[in-house]
């Protein structure tokens, strides 16, 4: 098998990517200069190599513990419970949140067999053992399973005395209120807030 | 820069991938096993280093002169000219063509400045010099560049008394006479054959 036919079935392995896509995708490779394709090749066997998941949030990083549960800016009092490391990211970028993090690994799913002990939940429960956690923000998706999740965990962190916070449903902001889904909406109104 | 941010910047620089799906990318080959993404960078790596395109006609080969110019079971009266090295494998999976290829590296299209210099077309022609070519069928895109680039070589190889034929155009097989454009129909009555 030539070294071409290998890489379009790796290629091949990816999600969303067929062997139409990688074989276009390998010629297209194949058109740029030599030294970006190695570039690209060192950047995803250091990225294999090096990122593992943080022992104690589950986030994605080169350090353990990773640069937020190690940073002595970040507030330990809140932790922000989240599906998936990518989840971070995307709370990251908007500025507005100082709190620590912990990545579930997944949402409740018993259709897809996913059970509380596929996720990462007993290390959540460790978490809060120390007493400096005070408030525990479900940021699961907003679907039926992230749902039930955030209501799983409110009823396994609540006793602990700490207070389980989720993010607000409504509106997306530059959204079209016509356009809305009837569920959105009514959501909406009962987190109707004073101006 | 994290050896994460750079993976998501060198795969944003890929064509149709954007810094979200980029982003997306990069966390999806996170969840798949190291050795998997391993594999994946020396696939890379080996095709950026080993590729290279045949001296003689512009395959994209690890060896020079490439396999099918090196075949002793190719009809070397029989030269099949190609826009891109991708073509050569649509062609070879017919698995009806016998002949040799030469690739032109892209097609004659004044708007964007590709003149027959920018294209292998030297290259070419100084394959006719031997005498051993009887025939060059020119399968360039059934577009309008692709067209005009056959002319031009119809042009310069019809006088060295060399037969120069062009790809059938008609209808696709499978097809549907009334999902077909105008022109493709014309084409399918221009060219119509006894049965």
């Amino acid at each position: 098998m030539s070294v071409i036919d290998e890489l379009v079935g790796e290629l091949a392995r990816l999600p969303g990517i067929g062997r139409k896509t990688a074989l276009r995708l390998t010629y297209h490779l194949l058109k740029r200069p030599t030294p970006e394709m190695v570039r690209l090749a060192r950047a995803l066997e250091n990225v294999a190599m090096r990122v593992r998941p943080c022992s104690r949030c589950g986030n994605l990083t080169e350090a353990d513990p990773c640069e937020l549960c190690a940073s002595p800016r970040r507030d330990a009092s809140v932790v922000c419970v989240v599906e998936e490391a990518s989840d971070i990211g995307a709370i990251e970028r908007t500025g507005e949140y100082r709190g620590l993090y912990h990545v579930l690994g997944g949402r409740l799913s018993p259709l897809e067999g996913v059970g509380p002990d596929e996720l990462n939940i007993s290390g959540l429960i460790a978490r809060m053992g120390n007493g400096a956690v005070r408030e525990v923000i479900v940021a699961t998706n907003p679907s039926v399973e992230g749902e039930a999740t955030a209501v799983y965990l409110h009823k396994l962190i609540r006793p602990l005395g700490i207070r389980v916070t989720r993010l607000a449903r409504g509106l997306p902001v530059g959204g079209d209120l016509e356009y809305a889904d009837g569920v959105t909406i009514a959501e909406a109104l009962t987190g109707r807030r004073d101006i």
